[in-house]
């Protein structure tokens, strides 16, 4: 049952059109590390990796990432990767470079071939957005919009105007990621997924984060949220279910979601 | 971590306390009907076991109702039993008894000690729901107001009051069963759920019923629902899960909800 919108890749849905998409992160600090984590998550057959390159340490070194970007599109076994740069203001990690520079070095690994989908923040500076999204249409990849908060749950109205932002600003996919305070937030998080379905026609990645958030990450997809990111080997963010058990629900999940 | 209040027979925790408490329905139509359920149920170590009488021929005969009741108590290996006479008003089966007669049955059943919860429902005429209140408090069984709806979900505040109005009425235990004609209404159950169990202390077991309802039978102990319905042999009700699928989940949402 198509309860989520799919991804696409060259036309065609990525994962078959599965639902959801299970997006592993790969967060090493360098060539070695990413290539040691590539090698475990690999073998769990995930529908997508993310690399947040700034857990990378070659971040300032753009020939670096667009090698290592080619060494992981290698490694991946045909999997779409998305290519990420977390800001330190929406819980990504410290990295030595200008805006202008990230922005830089998103072209160069898009131009590279090496990736199929860029996220970038919708709190970035309109210019910056800008850029991301001629970038993307420019080197045929697609752009995730995203927007996080590791402090709090928006009220549901407000998260669906992130959404409805997101493909105002020319967004192909649209992820929001927020954390709970506590069971309701879980709740809002689902209502506003929902929602957003009926607001915009972009595809949805939305999750609670943390221990109660897990809850939205195993059944978010019923929801409407086409991705779930879950641990290959480290996880990216808290809350996030090992591959493993993230299977085992879905498939009671979907086996649920025929009957009755 | 405790999501949900424990149901209690003889000062002590079901199930020593697990959440949620996973109950299988027993709906045989007579004797080697149900023997053989019990059977096949009792090795899948669910928490309680409900006897429905209302799908027991045998019904209009309290010498037979009682003597099943008994064989039940001896082959359900210390299981807690429900006894239920579901109305055909809220989805039970057709039987040729009246009323009073009903509750002369339970009367006999509680005091004959075959059983430790009797259910009863919250729709019945006050005069009816006062009886089942004494007559639960003179045998020491304890009593489940339960209300159903198998068409639609009414608005949350709705669903709270039922919970209000049970306590009120002197019961032991507060259970809410609705039908979702839509997502939006399986997260309405969730979010009365954690409201209802601000407003009244007595034990919760909420559930949204049919295919998308399986996720509140999965997920809605974390929203305060002490007790999940499974399939043991036969389902009793539209959406219900196996038990082996249940423990598949649970085993993961626990594991999760410690994390993050």
């Amino acid at each position: 049952m198509a309860m989520t919108r799919s991804l696409e890749v060259k036309g065609k849905p990525v994962g078959g059109g599965k639902e959801p998409l299970i997006c592993a992160p790969l967060v090493g600090r360098d060539e070695a590390a990413v290539v040691g984590e590539l090698d475990a998550i690999v073998a769990k057959q995930p529908d997508l990796l993310e690399w947040r390159v700034d857990f990378f340490a070659g971040i300032p070194e753009t020939g670096r990432v667009v090698d290592m970007a080619q060494e992981i599109r290698k490694s991946a076994a045909g999997i779409p990767i998305i290519f990420t740069r977390r800001s330190i203001r929406e819980g990504g990690e410290t990295i030595g470079i200008s805006e202008e520079q990230v922005l830089a070095l998103y072209l160069a690994v898009a131009r590279s071939g090496a990736v199929d989908f860029i996220d970038y923040e919708l709190s970035s500076e309109p210019k910056h957005f800008q850029q991301a999204v001629e970038l993307a249409r420019e080197t045929g990849t697609k752009l995730i919009a995203s927007f996080h908060n590791f402090q709090k749950t928006p009220p549901a109205d407000e998260i669906v105007a992130k959404f409805v932002a997101m493909e105002k600003a020319g967004a192909d996919i649209a992820k929001v990621a927020v954390m709970p305070q506590g069971l309701e937030d879980v709740l809002t998080v689902l209502q506003a997924t929902l929602e957003g379905q009926k607001k915009i026609s972009l595809p949805i990645i939305s999750m609670s984060m943390g221990a109660y958030g897990s809850l939205s990450r195993l059944f978010g997809w019923v929801f409407g949220s086409s991705v779930s990111f879950a641990v290959g080997q480290k996880a990216s963010a808290p809350g996030q279910v090992p591959i493993e058990d993230m299977k085992k629900v879905l498939e009671v999940l979907q086996r649920s979601l025929k009957g009755g």
